[in-house]
């Protein structure tokens, strides 16, 4: 009889995987678990408190919706939400050259960003400083675009895996639409192994159509995808002759 | 035969941990390993730069040793520590109580650290920003200190645990005695134990007649755990009779 893990024999009046084995595996999970306790501990010391509960911030980021309302300064349609150099320049790589360079940002110690609502920058900022954040499908898509445009690697990933994880039939095209976009290869194979699991029901739904219109070239690729797949799943099924 | 895992019997001729056990045992361990590259990717993204590589530094710490260098504003003897408030505030509690009431160091943007070198504190405000710090004996020893003075309990359990792992004959009563000032019950525990392993050669030791000199109780503790220890053996070696 075969011990399953070291592939040993072992002795027929020993338990099954022989003895080594199972304490090893044990071993090696107590120190995994080890491990897991001080990589939390560490990141529980290494978060910073809410930029909204920490003095001195020396700059302030507006959210500039857009359009913007009518007869509104932007500007002062939403509070501004307070931070440091220091952190932001931590945490993205895009906020380090405008703030270490003399450009206006860093003068003013105002940073605009557009096309963002208040909530959605709030969070990115107090993500900046905690790594959290609650998602849900819309702030997940928002953020995503935000960790993206300031490169904020860790940020995308959360939100990417998060969105990959709610593909579904409905949203499969539009998330894969999205990560197109986004250069989100996790959730473009998702959305995209999706849509071809389900071809037949394809080419009835609008947000196809809708996407025929907008971009062919991505239609294009999914039926190249669809392709692919039966090529290969022809292949498998060939049975040599004797 | 029986699965040494769920203690449940298996099949002769299944291999022996019953399949189920040792495939739960692998995923468990692929689930963990997963959990710990997220954290650390996590770390890693939560990890400031060095205050040193960062801009707009709103407070200067500045090292007093003492007894300060004859002839010497100690002050001016070792460059000041650029660092941020909202850093370390985050990072300790007794930092935040006094930048966040109106102390002479919030006001004036300077803090003196007494009885520390200059490379210690340059490593304590690193180790802040980074949570990382190259130890040796002396440094974690250091260290401890500042991180009991400052509440910052993730700095204190890193050096206890070097500390610890450094602990020999040689060095069992000093590391008891520090332990013993600074609350390390960790530290303490190891060193006495080996103490106690080693009563034979104890009172011939030059630390051992200094901490008689300096702090008996601390002798009278290391007396007191080898009398339980020598109890607790003799109430083991027990034979009842029949």
């Amino acid at each position: 009889m075969w011990c399953q893990s070291c592939r040993e024999e072992y002795e027929e009046d020993d338990a099954g995987t022989c003895k080594e084995c199972y304490e090893e595996a044990s071993e090696t999970e107590e120190e995994l678990k080890r491990e897991i306790e001080d990589l939390k501990s560490k990141v529980s010391f290494l978060r910073l408190n809410s930029p909204l509960d920490l003095p001195s911030p020396d700059l302030f980021l507006h959210a500039i919706s857009s359009p913007p309302p009518p007869q509104h300064d932007p500007l002062t349609s939403a509070p501004a939400v307070p931070a440091h150099r220091a952190v932001l320049i931590s945490r993205s790589p895009v906020f380090r050259a405008m703030l270490e360079n003399e450009m206006e940002e860093s003068r003013s110690g105002m940073i605009k960003i557009n096309d963002v609502s208040y909530d959605v920058l709030r969070s990115f900022v107090h993500y900046l400083y905690t790594a959290e954040v609650l998602l849900d499908e819309h702030m997940a898509c928002e953020l995503l675009i935000l960790a993206e445009k300031y490169q904020v690697k860790h940020l995308k990933a959360f939100c990417e895996k998060f969105m990959t994880s709610k593909v579904n039939n409905e949203n499969a095209i539009a998330n894969f639409a999205f990560a197109h976009r986004h250069n989100s290869k996790q959730l473009l194979d998702a959305a995209l192994s999706l849509i071809t699991d389900n071809m037949a029901t394809l080419t009835v739904r609008e947000e196809y159509k809708e996407l025929v219109e907008k971009d062919p070239r991505l239609v294009v690729e999914i039926y190249e995808a669809y392709l692919t797949r039966q090529v290969n799943t022809a292949a498998r099924d060939i049975v040599l002759p004797h």
